[in-house]
């Protein structure tokens, strides 16, 4: 009988168990943007690092300025032969607000039933949560069963994926040699292709991310004295960020797209034989209608082209009833999804050269940078994507497919630049999860996969010469 | 000697415990359009009904479905000839914040040193608690050394201005044989021209004030799963609000100019004669250059000319940090300043003409309206009109200025639509008294020359045969 079997057979027995291990985790409100949840921020990382002690690792809270990383080791078999693996995670999670728009608190997960069968309803619920039980219960069932793990293994799970990861690339650079002694790097935090489909993703968009205040009159006025006759930044700001797209949907920025590599004529072929059904995408968040780039597809605008997307805006009075006044300064939150190629840098000076080319007179803007990460591709011809794709396709019955995703994964780049690592990105959420949005769910079908993937793949994993 | 002389010698004698008086009215948080102010607002409407009846008013709070109306009339000399005058004020205030721009709290007033001697800071200093205590305390002034008033008065202090007043209309129309009776209404809620010379506004801007919101997606989205494939309100909202202004500063809301009447070649003149200093006016809130209409002076845009501005505006994530959210929907609050002749109805009507020629695919918009009143013209030559010139002449040594003013007194309109009431328009503020902005302020000069004034203009007022 192989190893795999009585693994996954315990995996498949003991699942309930997982649920609940899974929920408490779900409990901790580790919100890493909010100052307020520093405490259950630590604490959800604690638990972690309390139960991969338990599973035979060497594990601890590594502190950093902001929330602390945890990292563990496990010697795998003991004779320092195959590969080493690390696993990346990370156990924080987006505020919760608009919290009124939840069915039920974000921090008291609810089960409920969905056309998969049982779902869990939570912030967290599978971003990244959901996601790092899969691995780490693929763990458990390993150790149960053969009371070690086939392979050598660190695990490296971080607390400010949600707010920019400030302090992972440092920590990286310091702790090189331990981190990079790793083979390859495997992330869990991306989707499968559908609920029966399993994916590994080849292409992730980075990320830049800024604050704009438009600062105009010394204080706020009162419309009826000057309404009419000086500046109001709020309807300033609407003329400029009216401009940050044309009318075929391009970007404006300057020097936006001069690095952008058009997608291969094999990938768009590619995409579209995965048969993306874009009216249920869209209806599934009650649209009819894409918007975008012209002449693209809904899948190549996600995966292969750079956006510019408003986050926040806010200004004057915003409460109830009606307050007659202009207001002294008006903000918004941009963000740029970018592409492989693209430089975040030279991205940052475009947008500022964009807003002082639209300074409106007597005004002057004030600009904060939430960070920047590069668009990434990853290598999709290696003995570990081999190994990866044979473990999903012991489980589902059916090849993953190779796919792109539209979100930043930053510590890909991160880890590739700084520690030499390729990674794998296969992960178990749907398109639909909600993730950052009220209501965030996971399916525990794609939880079990998940599970039972992460064993197979561990098993694979393991046979490859070190 | 006259019947005025000592009742100003007594004025001026007395003027320290006027403002003692007038601190504690300015104390009272009586913010009207925030219910978690009702208790206080009642309680200024109080104070003031009680300091009326011992001035020899039959004073009371009248209830109405929002804040409660001070009426109390005063019978005069008793031969019931000579005119009867309707006072009008407001003892409610704007709400206070952003608070963090206050340099002492808006509820404990500051007296403090400014070019023009002692000026007092706090939330409705002067608008509109400081002017109603000038004729409150020139009604003192007379009920002090005459035991009575030298006219039939009613006084009429309302707690809904700064929320568009919905109690107001319907009271005044439940009220018309009592209110109706007098025959000027005395409104002092403007300014003088500067602090040595009076004015009365002859024009007043009416309102127009709105909430929307567009409603896109069905709920809100991560930025990287969906950005560049889907419409974004925020983005959406600032193409639409960016259109409200042409280049030349025009609004463009169907139909907006058509009633709108050109200022008189006379007027104009006038308005130049004044010798408005736009230079000073726009230094003292920071800024340089004005903007508006083109080819039109700063005081023809302020009285003459409608507007259209974004009081405040807000959508997605606007806390600490980033969030890479899409929203589902952005919101604004968009008022438009009218002139004499043009239909707040028919202004709306454009408002939503102009949305909905504008209306993304996929998206519907949601429009509040907080009332509008229209602009307004009053006579300029009647006996009323020189009597009011007269006792400001008496006081300031010189002529009052004819002035308009940017901002609305919709109680203006009511009365003369509703009671048949002609106004005076007299009042003592300052353009730079920040009214509904943090560290509004009231000069003492002006609270003091407003009493003096009111005792002066009630002198020649009585003087009119009835």
């Amino acid at each position: 009988m192989s190893a795999i079997e009585p693994v996954l057979r315990h995996l498949e027995k003991d699942f309930d168990r997982a649920v609940e291990r899974y929920l408490a985790l779900l409990r901790i409100p580790s919100v890493s943007t909010d100052p307020a949840f520093a405490g259950e921020t630590r604490q959800a990382a604690q638990s972690l690092s309390d139960e991969l002690t338990e599973l035979g690792f060497t594990a601890s809270l590594r502190e950093t300025p902001g929330h602390p990383i945890v990292v563990a080791h496990h010697p795998g078999p003991g004779n320092n032969e195959g590969p080493h693996l690390l696993y990346y995670g990370h156990y924080d999670v987006q505020p919760a607000d608009p919290i009124e728009l939840w069915d039920s608190p974000p921090f008291e997960p609810a089960i409920i039933d969905g056309p998969h069968g049982k779902r869990v309803v939570a912030r967290g619920a599978v971003d990244d949560k959901g996601q790092v039980r899969t691995f780490i219960e693929a763990f458990r069932g390993w150790h149960k069963i053969h009371g070690t793990l086939p392979a050598r293994i660190t695990v490296l799970l971080e607390g400010e994926e949600e707010c920019g990861s400030p302090s992972l690339p440092p920590f990286l650079a310091d702790n090189k040699a331990e981190l990079g002694a790793a083979n390859i790097a495997i992330v869990t935090d991306t989707n499968s292709w559908d609920i029966d489909t399993p994916a590994i993703t080849y292409m992730l968009r980075g990320l830049l991310y800024v604050e704009v205040t438009l600062h105009g009159p010394s204080r706020d006025l009162h419309s009826g004295m000057y309404g009419g006759a000086v500046l109001n930044p709020l309807n300033a700001i609407t003329r400029v960020l009216a401009e940050l797209h044309d009318a075929h949907g391009r970007v404006q920025i300057p020097g936006f797209y001069d690095d952008v590599l058009e997608a291969r004529p094999d990938e768009v072929a590619a995409w579209r034989a995965l048969g993306f059904d874009e009216k249920r995408f869209l209806g599934e968040i009650g649209l009819t209608c894409s918007k975008g780039e012209s002449g693209r597809s809904v899948l190549e605008r996600i995966w292969a082209r750079p956006t510019c997307d408003i986050n926040g805006i806010w200004g004057g009075y915003t409460g109830l009833g009606a307050k007659t006044v202009i207001a002294a300064e008006a903000s918004a939150k941009v963000s740029c999804r970018l592409v492989a190629a693209q430089d975040p840098e030279r991205i940052m000076a475009g947008i500022k050269g964009f807003l002082d080319a639209r300074t409106p007179p007597d005004c002057r803007w004030e600009i904060k940078s939430f960070g920047g990460s590069p668009g990434i591709r990853v290598e999709t011809d290696n003995r570990f994507m081999q190994a990866a794709r044979k473990g999903l396709k012991d489980i589902y019955r059916r090849d993953a497919a190779l796919i792109g995703c539209g979100g930043s994964i930053p510590v890909v780049g991160w880890m590739q630049d700084t520690l030499g690592l390729e990674s794998i990105l296969v992960g178990f959420g749907l398109e639909d999860d909600r993730i950052h949005s009220p209501n965030e769910k996971f399916e525990l079908k794609c939880l079990k996969n998940g599970i039972l993937s992460h064993a197979a793949i561990l098993a694979h994993m393991a046979d490859i010469s070190g």
